[in-house]
């Protein structure tokens, strides 16, 4: 993905494309997996590590299962490169996720970092993500905390 | 608290809604403990930690003999999810709060990392936060940095 | 620089300059150096660690020999402050840097955190940054990873 230096679009579009990729945060972290509902399109395709996904279903499986065996999690999002095209967009953003989880002799945090990278469209019920590829860029802490 | 997908409101309330959450950060980082008069309401209620505060001066009373003994802070805040209903709105952000402090035989670092719960009104001085609450999620490095 | 309680200015100001702030994370990590020519002015002064830059061919050189031996870099932003006056703006973020390189017998991680403080000129091809100054309040990880 070649973002570029990123064209604005107006202030409302960027600001609802923004959102998605923070509601999403959310969703993961409370366990409100029905949310992602109003996150994706139903024909969303991601790549989420460990394989793909293709639909939504498919997406709440693979977030749900990864981290429903968790004590806690945060997804912290910044640092967003969105262009906007019509009714479609590309963006970018900067992911520092913990996990959270106690484990026997040793730490309970294990940090995955990266990116995500996008497609949004603009639907009837407003901007949707219709594709996400994550990029691990480091990880840091206990990585038994995500091995069962 | 549950904000769910986030109803957006104006551009403008959103982002001074968020800034209030940036404002207060600097405000503790810089000990610029009047500047939280611009962040508060006047009569606000907080869930800071270790008990409550009721009104600006217990909260200003709170932040700065917390911080007032460190070397330094830094609150970093993102992930904002709002809704807005008219004068009021409820949001929450996620936290990533490095303490800094010299300290004897060891690290002079101390992360406290979480979530603000909040509730915000609109006055007739732009939006003000009435209720806070932080709620830890997960800390890092050296206790010893914020124990005196 | 005392930015205080910010002034928000027009919500598409403040969103083109905090672009800039983003726009110059992604060109240091994509080692994409010519987008920095639309983060900066020509005549940009910067002090960004060891020594300062004058104009964008010394920016240039500056953070591509401090970053193109690393194997990757994460330049994160947030907390946004932002004082616009008219044609000219003043402003500061909080920056979570991390540094990755594999090196021998430790961590590839390095991370340098603190604070721009940055002053933004509108230029007829819209918002610049004029002035940076980096403030590393704390890093944490491996030294050796940034020496070379």
């Amino acid at each position: 993905m070649d973002v570029g230096v990123s064209a604005m679009g107006s202030p409302e579009d960027r600001a609802a494309i923004v959102q998605l990729t923070i509601d999403y945060c959310w969703a993961l972290d409370t366990g409100d997996w029905d949310a992602l509902r109003e996150v994706f399109t139903p024909d969303a395709v991601t790549d989420l590590g460990e394989g793909g996904q293709d639909g939504i279903e498919e997406i709440i499986s693979r977030v749900s299962s990864a981290l429903s065996r968790l004590d806690d999690s945060q997804h912290m999002v910044s640092t967003h490169q969105i262009t906007i095209d019509g009714d479609t967009a590309v963006g970018r953003c900067y992911l520092h996720a913990q996990h959270i989880r106690k484990v026997t002799g040793g730490s309970p945090l294990f940090v995955v970092a990266g990116r995500y990278e996008d497609h949004y469209v603009r639907t009837p019920s407003g901007w949707r993500i219709s594709q996400r590829r994550i990029v691990s860029m480091w990880t840091d802490g206990n990585l038994d905390v995500v091995q069962f």
